[in-house]
């Protein structure tokens, strides 16, 4: 398998943690979404959506969007199950990743804080504010729902899951961004769970061979 | 069932969907998201995210997050199936699905413009120039995605899927901001077609009964 990734790309991340906890080997393709890369002419034939990541299978499918490349690593891969079969735990993990990965990643991430401001013209303490207040927001759904239904050490239960592959690279993000997350002890706690772990270790973004400082 | 929703929310008209084509039986609870009913203390302890839809299960758990609760009912009411079991159909289907649900309908919802407008104090032009961008965006690559990967009356075949779950909210929303989709041809194909069959036709804003002119 072939992933054209970033590596401080939040989904680039979930997917490589994913690729690391099923212990699957792939070829790294770094993308350079400072750039632009992504929307060079031949980067967009590859995934008109212009985003990392994307992975090419081992029979040369071309797969974008994180939570289907997970999906499929997950239904050809099955050994760990990142997403349980039975169906209140497997919601219960499906609601927790959605909240990051539609309420929380989407609005914050590197084109979203660029149009803002290029177009609006926003200056760096009115970003920071926007950042911040959608972390808020969606760390305060996750946190709740880490108290209702998580158990464990990690998101639920002792097993990793999709709701780790996306809380861990989201939380890194806001790190970066200087948030504090103090106010979310749960999320806190499964996160610094998770950097003890190998596989969370051997995805993180100073691991990859595009890093840069 | 019991389903918050609110009638011209992109993500509760999604469920809406899926249960009309499961011929599921659900008892509607409007919220109105216009003058903030989302927010109040009784509904987040509901839903700590502050979002329509909600599902309230036969066995009274609570599940927020539209691509959960699609998956949740494709799980528990498989018939007819909107989420593949193949891998690759699957794959094709979660990969446009995911499109409109993390790239395109989170930064064009209520409260991103809401906060646009009364935080950064953005004009209607720019609001409209902001929503047309990522409508142009995410529609770029669905007609991309559809010109390779889809085939027949609906995204993916003669039989709806959560794709086609997706695309028609995105496509009416879109058309209520008066975007102009004529770039985008199989999108409107799928919408149209859609729009002629009765499980879409139930789902519609305008069917409900918290609809407001």
């Amino acid at each position: 398998m072939y992933l054209y990734n970033f590596f401080n790309s939040s989904t680039s991340y979930r997917v490589r943690i994913a690729l690391a906890l099923k212990g699957l080997d792939y070829q790294h393709h770094g993308i350079n979404i400072r750039i632009g890369e992504q929307s060079s002419m031949d980067y967009m034939r590859i995934n008109p959506s212009k985003g990392v990541p994307v992975l090419i299978t081992d029979d040369e499918q071309t797969l974008s969007q994180s939570m289907a490349i997970i999906d499929y690593l997950d239904k050809t891969h099955p050994i760990p199950r990142l997403i349980p079969a039975d169906n209140m735990d497997r919601s219960r993990v499906l609601e927790l990743a959605n909240v990051i990965a539609c309420d929380m990643h989407p609005v914050n991430n590197l084109r979203i804080l660029g149009y803002l401001k290029k177009e609006f013209g926003i200056s760096d303490e009115q970003k920071n504010d926007w950042y911040q207040h959608w972390i808020n927001e969606g760390f305060t759904a996750v946190e709740t729902l880490l108290t209702r239904h998580g158990h464990g050490s990690y998101c639920f239960g002792e097993q990793p899951t999709l709701a780790d592959c996306c809380l861990v690279p989201q939380v890194a993000n806001a790190l970066r961004f200087g948030c504090d997350l103090s106010t979310f002890p749960k999320v806190l706690a499964v996160y610094e769970h998770c950097q003890q772990q190998p596989a969370f270790q051997q995805a993180a973004p100073d691991q990859q061979p595009d890093y840069m400082n």
